[in-house]
């Protein structure tokens, strides 16, 4: 009897992906990934903006923050990303549920070697298009971030995109049934208090403007 | 020398709230919780529907999952909720930032005496006003359903909602500066493909189309 590999998925694994494709794919749709490590024996979970590059998950935080410290030293973690993509109303609340993506990736981040370039990685992630526009970072604020990455060898990925899957008995109840699909949207760009005057928003930022992710 | 607790917000302290009313506002515009475990000396940590019902956040899974049954058995857990609201330009990527709510709690779930009722509450937060339309859940159902909670003894909560903060030197940058800001947004109602011809989506279903939470 072998241990099964704890990516294996065990709920619902119909839904489950097994592609490196389909990761990529939830992976670089997502800006926030849950990020949970062990503590004095208790989970920890935060969230932390995160990038995909190449085979490895960026994140990003201060120096000084406890979870960034322990993922810099390499405790073992868990990184969750999920996406919600709609309610899904089926004739009974047992067979109500969510269409999702998701995907979690077991393992220990470390420093990377080139933290300017892991920088440049996650701002254009998060920010697209900025990276070129601002000036470059200083040393001091290179110093003061701790840029880490998880390799992507230990994961698993699901998607749930489907329809109300009912009982028999309950498909002729006198209810609606359907999917109410939601995204995040982005909405109209809103100007710093303290923008010069005649500042205009730059094409990447009037770009993601009304779109979704 | 007192050990600080660990729901004191360490990174940015001045964006925490003390509150419950911050925390159940918080709560409240949730519909998943990121909830984590330690098995086997690693952290895991995995997307669950919730609800606040009061002075408790209530959450439901199969009794067949291996996460719902270490929460039942009342592991130490954290469950955190993140909601994404923007992104902050600034004028280096070292101050650009996210504007999110965040809430963490820290506790041990456990089965609710009244099963029936929390997934009366569940079903209500995730799908308003659907419990009433639904034929009540079988005696299996609620026998196969793991309805959770854990109390509102131990949390956190932050809110990032401001602009870009800058360096006095960045201040004369030539670029733009502001939030981008995204919210979650509920679509138009998908038919089920086996739905009865001519059956229309309830007017819950048609009010929360086109809102945002």
């Amino acid at each position: 009897m072998t241990a099964a590999p704890r990516t294996r998925v065990r709920r619902l694994p119909e839904l489950a992906g097994s592609s490196r494709e389909a990761l990529d794919a939830v992976l670089d749709a997502a800006l926030v990934a849950h990020v949970a490590v062990v503590e004095d024996g208790w989970p920890v979970v935060l969230p932390l903006a995160c990038a995909r590059d190449g085979d490895r998950l960026l994140v990003h935080g201060s120096t000084g923050s406890r979870l960034l410290r322990a993922l810099a030293a390499g405790t073992p973690s868990c990184t969750t990303v999920t996406l919600l993509d709609g309610a899904v109303y089926a004739r009974s609340a047992f067979n109500s549920s969510m269409r999702y993506r998701g995907a979690v990736v077991y393992g220990r981040y470390r420093p990377v070697p080139d933290p300017v370039d892991g920088l440049r990685v996650l701002t254009e992630h998060l920010l697209p298009g900025r990276w070129d526009e601002l000036r470059p970072p200083t040393g001091k604020e290179v110093a003061g971030t701790s840029v880490l990455a998880v390799p992507l060898d230990e994961w698993s990925v699901k998607v749930s995109d489907g329809w109300p899957e009912d009982e028999p008995g309950d498909l002729d109840a006198p209810v609606w049934a359907g999917v109410l699909p939601c995204a995040t949207t982005w909405g109209r760009p809103l100007d710093a208090p303290d923008l010069a005057p005649g500042r205009r928003p730059p094409a990447a930022v009037l770009a993601r403007a009304g779109t979704a992710r």
